[in-house]
């Protein structure tokens, strides 16, 4: 279940997405320059639709499913983006799109997903019932169930991003936060494709370090119980098809504190104008923020640096909220 | 004093600007189609250098002044987005800008101008108190004073806007907040310079109307005593310069309520993930909510309409106080 480049490739060709701008911002690149000076390049998937790069690997998921497969439609259990960018995937195939989703998610999340025009089935919170009325759904009306990460066509979509990248412009490095792995994935296998001798790093909030923890001790790790991180976006276990291309593609995973997050994020909005959410700020807290990183930039002399901003959807108020808490 | 096609020509040839890019947004497409369906499109001077439209005027104005005039600087007074514009454009050409601000204004505002390498001078609030200052500071240092839209060529370079809107999209109407007139009267000779069909129309706050009552009647109009509007950027007296070329090339002046900008805004920030000021909302909630201009968009046939989103200048915090007020 691995992806290779010309999984990257043939998806590119056959997605119908947002080629999202890549935006520089001077007083980033001042505050990065630490050791060595560096310029930052943020490629703005905050602008892709429905909000978020999810909707890359979903459609090429939804696009890749034969006729037959497709004619029952597709389900997806998930609280966050892969949610809206299954359903406007499945709409734009004209096919029904049926999202789990827990009874105590936040209205808004429902409403966005039926405003792509899918059916949210609500259900009990727990994992187990989450999966439970997945499977259910399956059952009952035979649609094909995909996979937020595990599914190799929905890594080889988000791949799409790095591909897209490296034909904007040149980088020496790319930085890409971790959650369950698909889009580091994608995009190392992508990135590497095109340059061999490109870096690829993860970025992760130390709090939920599962991921740094799994590539340096080289086995898989899961998150600690209880553990959280404002960058709820990334709140996944590492996925069990994106570990083994960690490992061969990826030069190394970094961590950054939760007030790193919230004042990259910050910064973002305040600097960048660009309304980021708190998972999409991780890579840019790297960056700005991490020690180890910045020796690493200097060692290798990564002077072009190219940072995935994820994502935009997050309420306002909540941003702000963060912003307090962490002033 | 007025503007020619050929002064916003020479301006985009001459100044060192961002090239701001254009987006899309099907939601918003949907929602302004009432009576016949549209295409908007909207220029991101958010991400303009300094965060606003304002860096192209100061620009051209700090580049066109001679090596005598420059060599002592310029002067301006401004609390807003004015005031970070010549301290950068200032800073390009290595000569001092001073930068005349009332005391009480909040310490943020006054950062921002010294990040650009300005000299703010403190002063008291009143009108009048701040001229004084800054004619003082002419009088002293012998720096050039630039007014923020009276200045020719300050409105020739806001006129680029539309020049460079054009160049990237085609547009059947153009639709521009007005404060004191300066990026009005620019973008409506630039965009009849390339295109004279299209429509120019203003956007402005019922709440402060100078404008629209200006134009309805012919004569120049000022403000009511004490009225005020969320959009902050746009409260100051209509341009005498400014004034006939809105009378000569400008095509209708739509006004909208205190409500209608802030749910415009919020849409934007929340659908389009675009962190505007208040008043950059003005032009979208014309778009959106104005019964009179859309009845002109059916009788004049307008498919494509371009909307300028002037700047994204605005404390987070506060754009939720506002959310929350009209929520």
């Amino acid at each position: 279940m691995s992806v290779t480049f010309g999984d990257v490739e043939a998806a590119w060709a056959r997605i119908n997405v947002t080629r999202t701008p890549v935006h520089t911002c001077a007083t980033f690149d001042a505050l990065a320059s630490h050791t060595t000076p560096v310029e930052l390049f943020f490629k703005c998937e905050l602008f892709q639709k429905t909000g978020s790069f999810k909707f890359r690997g979903a459609s090429n998921a939804v696009a890749m499913l034969s006729d037959e497969e497709a004619i029952n439609g597709v389900v997806a259990h998930s609280t966050g983006n892969h949610a809206q960018a299954i359903a406007l995937a499945a709409k734009a195939r004209n096919i029904p799109a049926y999202v789990v989703m827990p009874h105590n998610v936040p209205e808004i999340k429902k409403i966005a997903v039926r405003g792509y025009g899918g059916t949210v089935v609500e259900c009990n919170p727990p994992q187990k019932a989450r999966e439970k009325a997945a499977s259910d759904i399956q059952a009952s009306t035979g649609a094909v169930l995909i996979h937020p990460f595990e599914n190799p066509r929905v890594m080889a979509g988000q791949g799409t991003i790095a591909y897209e990248f490296l034909e904007q412009v040149d980088l020496d490095a790319l930085i890409v936060p971790v959650g369950g792995g698909g889009m580091i994935s994608g995009c190392a296998v992508a990135a590497k494709g095109i340059k061999p001798t490109i870096k690829v790093f993860g970025a992760e909030p130390a709090a939920v370090d599962k991921c740094s923890r799994s590539y340096n001790s080289k086995t898989h790790q899961t998150s600690l119980p209880g553990s959280t991180s404002v960058a709820d976006g990334l709140l996944t276990t590492l996925g069990v098809n994106a570990f083994p291309i960690l490992l061969s593609s990826v030069d190394g995973v970094f961590t950054v504190t939760e007030e790193e997050i919230v004042r990259a994020m910050k910064l973002v909005w305040t600097r960048m104008k660009l309304m980021i959410e708190p998972s999409s700020a991780v890579g840019v807290a790297v960056a700005l923020y991490n020690n180890e990183f910045q020796e690493r930039v200097k060692k290798d002399k990564l002077g072009r640096i190219g940072i995935v901003l994820g994502g935009g959807n997050v309420d306002p108020a909540r941003a702000i909220e963060l912003f307090e808490r962490y002033k």
